[in-house]
């Protein structure tokens, strides 16, 4: 499932990066160089392999700066590309095409390489039934297209922001005073329709966590002896994430522990961008948006 | 410097955040498991090394949750620190402190992720009187504060954004028939306030951008050999600019051909996060913001 | 646990009335009328029994109009008033406080009246173990701080809105073919931290939704003795939530029925008003805000 | 008259209604369990008796959802609806309907139970030459669309807020010293084109009121007798209002006094929902927006 | 009466205006060349002779870029300053008074020049009785200041938009079929606290409209002679506003023919800017704002 | 060049013009008048002779007040006019033109003000290669749309805002010590893309600016004999702007002594509102927009 986010907030978003990018005078060498009826076929081209993300904002950006401008994809959110690859065709008013081409790339580079590095880490774990997902360390106003983009490449999610589960971190326990104190304190005072999640930092504190009904635990920086451990010990009576300092060079050993979740906080704060241009094509033979 | 951003940009931004990590209800598993009168001392501990930035951005975000939150900061904005390096004391309500952690931690993650990545590129260029800048390969919305953490990491301004400096790229040279055309226009439609330049991706372009008047030519991709030509063509008549997959490997070789200025897409579109934690502290003995 | 409200949120929907309300001339009348200067002590008195809520709108209304008014409060967000109790001290500019007066009085008039009604129903099912519950029937743009409201009551949360959590009706069942293809295929969709619940019209629905792994099940205008069936039937292996037309005579019998939840769409969408007035008032002995 | 509001303000209405409805991923139930390109037909069902209003903010439910949706009305704002009335088809994406179904009925609910309690106040002063208008008790951020209902169910425009009429009330004249003083005070400064009212306690304050020119005269709480009075010794001379705890009980006989004018707080404060429904429905012959 | 403009609004104007002088960098000169903690001491001084407006917004400025800015005023809005009065003082960090400065100056001098030409409009018809007033042709977005600035130079408030009072012109009466069936319609439906007036272009329609009970008639591009006949005719009955090219020239007659009121667009389309300037200036001795 | 500006620009403006004249209710004239589905032609007609600008914002007034309006342009934003022309047809909705009439006409009178003054300064200095360009004196929140008539009229910009270009006042100067202490310090600090200009006040600051590096020397102020030496000492080894007290009565005699620039802020804070008006028309026989 990859998420169609509601046009106000990607419009919202688009806006934003237009603004920052346009200024108060607009793009003066296009509006300079370009006679304003000038119109062109352009290609946006994969440089690289991996993951596209990115479609919604893209056809933001470019209907914003000009509603005349047409993007036909020739391949959709999710679908792999290779270097090469014609991803779009773009015709229209060669002016604002140039015009919008930089946020629009900045959008497409940023989540297709979230998705590129999420895939890499689902592929890693194939087969071993266990889930990829993200963490709450997501760029500061883009989380609702960050994580598009980890559902993209094959991510699932976990909670969106602070207030739609409990998860209770070391903090939280010591004012308690002890995990089975802060997550019975949780489940009695949560609404039914709120899981209970809880971080522990040692094996130790998973029996008190089973025993408080804690939902989900969260195994934090577990070697890969105690999260097999875990794993015994738990025997499914609660959903088993792994986490912390994750890497493609770990997440299988990881996976193979018979966890059922793994976060990965770099899904989303140290994906690389993803190299995209956009060139002079060809007309297209028939455009939809 | 370092610019200071205005006060309504930086809350505009932090707002954003907190929005989208708050949503309705608020940080439910504070709000259930910490008694709302419960104060507390925090130290945010780096756990990597290299340089801060974003304290401006991590100030807003616990203001705007708690005006009673103090930060007491040990190290500034572009000051290197090391792992567990104690760089601001954090005094004032758990339960607010907790709130806005992770948005603190992810301006302060990505920001110091950039300036540390340009530190880098500045100190692989020292003495050759070369200057390290940005693209505009920025994460959309966050382009202020991404330029702000450069300059904390020594990088240099480029244009901020299309409306600020004419720079004429292929498409707009492809438009008007030659690079002559395209900068004699620009240099006689621009406003004398505006400084115009060209991307060259040939070296026989050079001689035409530079009698056409050019103040700063982008030489796009170029080898070495190529640029050292440039170098040596255009005689200090402007100021040259390498770019296009410039890498920690290469920067030095490249500086040391002559140009004036080397654009680093990376420093924005692809630096790591720099690894931040929020822990318990003792308390401060002094308290300023 | 009452929910403290992020500041931002607050301010932003008070700025909104206050808008709507003050126009682009302001307070027209308070403005020819009072001296700029002239100062008064002002109280709000309730003139109903019920439940307090609103406590932090009622202080930005008064914040945002001039920082100089000081509001000082008897009464908290939960307590139960009566008619003639003082609720708070309202000191400063006169002008000022008329200005701010409906404004304030419109969100303390609502949100109690929401906390009354929600106080009302939680009475009804006293001992039962039952916990009453809100919708989503709630006033466009002014759900955070009415179902911050119905907490005050002693409500309890159910989703917030349609991101956080599944909920299965008949036009999603009508689409997957079956409840158990719906339910499975949310389950098998959804991330770890989320959860499945489906609603049922009809009794003989219901094993098929517990085969499949509803973990909340939403009984819908059931008849007491359905609910009762469905409560045997499902054996506490899943939250059974009873809906539909619940009103202050009918919730007390459906508590007894031995579900869990009762879910209460009146709760937010036909509360009547509370009624409270501004009334000139005595200088406060201190004021704190 | 119904006003038809401009759509900048509708739009952004809807917007915040559907942020905190969508959150930052959507509709997470219908994305997993519906194609997203099944289409189908629905239908809006009255589910009791009243009058209809809400038609701008419902299309504008829709249209911000997804363009693609069609909702043909088969009764207008203001007509009478009555139960099992099909008030308007709506075909289009099964699964963007589902999304925009909730916060398109909150409005529908909303604004029809204001124009339905409205009727029933017009209707009960039938034949009398009164006039029913709404106080300044809205919902915060809804006055336009509250107002809008108001009229829709046959109630007048009283004053919209502070600032578009004066309206002296007992603490601008305990400032001003009389009501003589206040009314002089509001007439000599206030520009030609608003008009100047002032509320009376006591019968006896209405001569001077009269004396001092007031062009409008808000009897609050007076008894019927007090009423009778007020409006033989006013003759004509300005509007009289009946205001305070004004229940449709009682206003027919506060009509006959002779008043001009009645103002009914619980018309936007305390009117119930109107209950309505999405059903499925059959293909529409033809659809227009 | 000079309105005190809601905090939020002035805000909101404010930082608009910051947004566009200091885009995403702020002000980069006095970022360079002035040390961050560098204190000083300006005056704002009149540079020619008129009446003061525009503190609120002024400020703002100063407030929203940096809260240790100090303006103490020696002036206030409505006073008359003559060339080289100091109007204010302003302390603080020189680099945030310097970013400000353009911006406060800007709002400044176009609400002085305001205050100022509207100033001479009322004196020119002193002693006439005659209210000086604005139309509706104000810059747009900066009304409610621009009309603040009008009562400071001592004019009276018209409608303030389209929506606080009926005023039929032209075309209204052309689709109504006449000037009496227009303004019929208008009073029957209109609420009983909004005015109704009618615009007339010929003496012949002044009859028609008094019968139809206009309040106040407008009377648009009347000659003088004109004008005393419509103020014998009326004898009281309406209010008469006179329209239609006004100048300090022809202002006097105009008013001497006996109407109520002269309605000038220049006061806000066309009245120059008043010029003042920010000078180094002495420490000041106290300082509030 | 007459920039386009973004559309989201456009509109925001658009709206809050808008916003501030219907209000919460409307224009309550038309919608009591005129019955919803009457059609009409108007046109726009000049009522005086200048220059046109202002086309994008009227397209926007109309759009976002009711889509269906049509309008026809006659003249385009840069054309002069002269009194009695069609500037424009305007079809649709009668009610929902007259509701936007006085939106549209006011920006279209503002920026044709602004754009037919430029113009004359422009017509004066013809011949004479001198560039007329503007200040930073434009109205809050207006810049975008006022350069946009500056440039309709012929004028050329000079920098936007205090971020895209350094332009060291002597304010900076007195804080550095000198003007090449600060001209040195800025050209060492700034990126390669952004200009550095200076202002000097006497003669005598010339030559250590020029020394210093500066690109670009206002010349504040200065006599015209001062302005013929400056122009000879500089030798065009910088851009000379004349700046001060400007009027279309010195300009001429400022541009024949040499100087390259002359910046005017009356074009921007004292241009007197453009004559127009919007009349009933005869039926378009085309319409596009």
């Amino acid at each position: 499932m990859i998420p169609r986010l509601p046009r106000h907030m990607i419009e919202d978003l688009v806006n934003r990066a237009l603004n920052e990018d346009l200024g108060g005078r607009g793009d003066i060498t296009s509006l300079i160089t370009i006679p304003i009826n000038r119109n062109g076929h352009f290609v946006i081209v994969s440089r690289a392999s991996g993951v596209l993300a990115g479609q919604q904002p893209v056809n933001a950006c470019f209907d914003l700066v000009d509603r005349d401008i047409v993007a036909t994809w020739c391949k959709s959110d999710g679908d792999t590309v290779k270097t090469g690859d014609v991803i779009a065709l773009v015709n229209g008013p060669v002016s604002a095409i140039l015009t919008a081409e930089r946020s629009a790339l900045n959008f497409l580079g940023r989540m297709s390489g979230i998705a590129t590095l999420t895939r890499r880490y689902v592929t890693a774990v194939a087969d071993t039934g266990v889930t990829i997902t993200h963490t709450r360390k997501t760029t500061p106003g883009l989380r609702a297209v960050e994580l598009q983009a980890v559902q993209a490449g094959g991510g699932a999610m976990h909670r969106y922001g602070l207030d739609d589960a409990i998860l209770i971190k070391d903090n939280h326990v010591a004012v308690c005073g002890s995990v089975s104190a802060a997550v019975g304190r949780a489940r009695s005072r949560v609404g039914h329709m709120t899981r209970v999640a809880v971080e522990v930092d040692r094996l130790d504190q998973l029996d008190e966590a089973l025993s408080a009904g804690a939902e989900s635990i969260l195994l934090d920086n577990f070697s890969l002896e105690d999260l097999r451990a875990a794993v015994r010990l738990t025997a499914k009576r609660a959903t088993l994430e792994a986490s912390g300092g994750v890497t493609l060079e770990t997440v299988r050993a990881i996976a193979e522990t018979g966890v059922d979740v793994i976060s990965v906080g770099a899904l989303t704060h140290s994906s690389p961008n993803f190299d995209l241009g956009l060139d002079e094509g060809q007309a297209s033979r028939s455009a939809s948006r």
